[in-house]
């Protein structure tokens, strides 16, 4: 059984201030919490209806991980999703630690993306095409707001993060690797021969990479337009761009 | 000023069932509504703040559509909208009209995509890669949901759709033009040559294309996966393999 205070907390965690506050945040729904056990992120708490913890019971650590059995009305009232008949899981937030480009690596660099969908889905994207660091600008909305978390599919398991100045860090990186940008009036990428290493920035929804942050990239980029839109979302700007890298590194390997 | 019945009849349009029996779906926001004055389509009526009206009256064909000044809490209590300071638009739907690839064209056939995002969020990639057919079968989601127009950013203006019998339009096309459909264990994209023409077959959120959809598929084709995650969203899949297909027509067009 669910005790207020439990479900006060798990609501708590809704709000960014007080993930801060308890260095915790939420993963919801029968996969998210499954992968979520299965990953090295440490996850204090499990609520989940009988039929899930019968069956994902063997994936939790006894020693550090408490269950607690609720019902389907519980896991609504405590956690965001509109409906959830597994579980919900109270998982503490990682360390902030400085991520750098590696050689023969591609990173992701958001520069002040806001919507949590798109944060979720760029995670997603970086999963698939094996970008295992994105590095976020302060203004970038939170990684761990539970919607993110959600649109991230479980790839918020695999992926690593790092909140900070990013320009200070472009300063420092941006005479040593190449540093790609996605901008509206850059060389198109359908001829362009990206490196085996660098990184890649991302802009805002609406007004793109900022002044401070573009002075650095090095390669500025564009997917070709054959018809009339006006833009395409970030998320799919991001996957069509990496999409692009990754086929100009198969195709100089297999030369 | 809005009356009763105006309300009444704008609120119904949220649901397909009043949108069939009308033949009349709404637009909404002020980007979306004025795209849609400048299209083809007709509008019946336009609600607008005072401010949206005097900019955007120029753009109306009087004897056709009616203008009401409303309030914004009117706006937002007549449509869809969290908030909206500009205008709903309603605008009659058109006939439904079969659609083919023709010669030197791609088409997409959308067999049960589900989620109107994702519809709309698809709308706006065949928008951007000059794709100006969409061939829908029955279960695809109506494309004049508000979210789908919604999420379409305009480009729904732009674009033209047919629901229907995609199997039996499938069993007269598929001798003719190649039918390209996206699965899990299909040829590499990056290294595939795409044809001058066809179709581009995308399948269901969960389950993927339908077998008896998926035995007219001629050449199935993956987006290699450089990573770890499960799969990529629909909306993500279909601008990756519009790219790919665009690219490689490019090329060799260049050569």
């Amino acid at each position: 059984m669910l005790s207020k205070n439990q479900l006060k907390y798990i609501q708590s965690l809704h709000q960014k201030k007080y993930r801060q506050q308890h260095g915790a945040f939420l993963t919801e729904g029968a996969k998210s919490v499954q992968e979520v056990l299965r990953s090295d992120f440490q996850v204090e708490l499990v609520i989940a209806t009988e039929a899930f913890y019968k069956e994902n019971a063997h994936l939790t650590d006894y020693q550090r991980t408490s269950f607690e059995i609720a019902s389907v009305a519980d896991l609504e009232r405590a956690g965001t999703l509109e409906s959830n008949n597994a579980a919900i899981a109270v998982v503490r937030t990682k360390e902030n630690r400085p991520l750098l480009a590696g050689p023969n690596e591609i990173a992701l660099i958001l520069d002040d993306i806001r919507d949590p969908g798109n944060l979720g889905t760029i995670l997603r994207i970086a999963d698939w095409y094996g970008i295992r660091k994105i590095l976020c600008s302060e203004t970038t909305t939170d990684v761990y707001n539970p919607k993110v978390i959600s649109a991230s599919k479980g790839s918020f398991t695999r992926v690593n993060w790092w909140y900070g100045d990013i320009v200070q860090l472009l300063h420092q990186s941006a005479s040593v690797v190449p540093v790609y940008g996605a901008f509206l009036d850059g060389d198109d990428v359908h001829t362009l021969a990206f490196g085996s290493s660098g990184y890649l920035v991302m802009g805002n929804e609406s007004n793109g990479i900022r002044p401070e942050v573009g002075q650095y990239v090095t390669q500025r980029v564009t997917i070709p337009r054959y018809g009339d839109a006006e833009s395409l979302n970030v998320g799919i700007a991001t996957a069509v761009l990496l999409d692009n890298w990754r086929r100009t590194m198969t195709s100089v390997s297999a030369t």
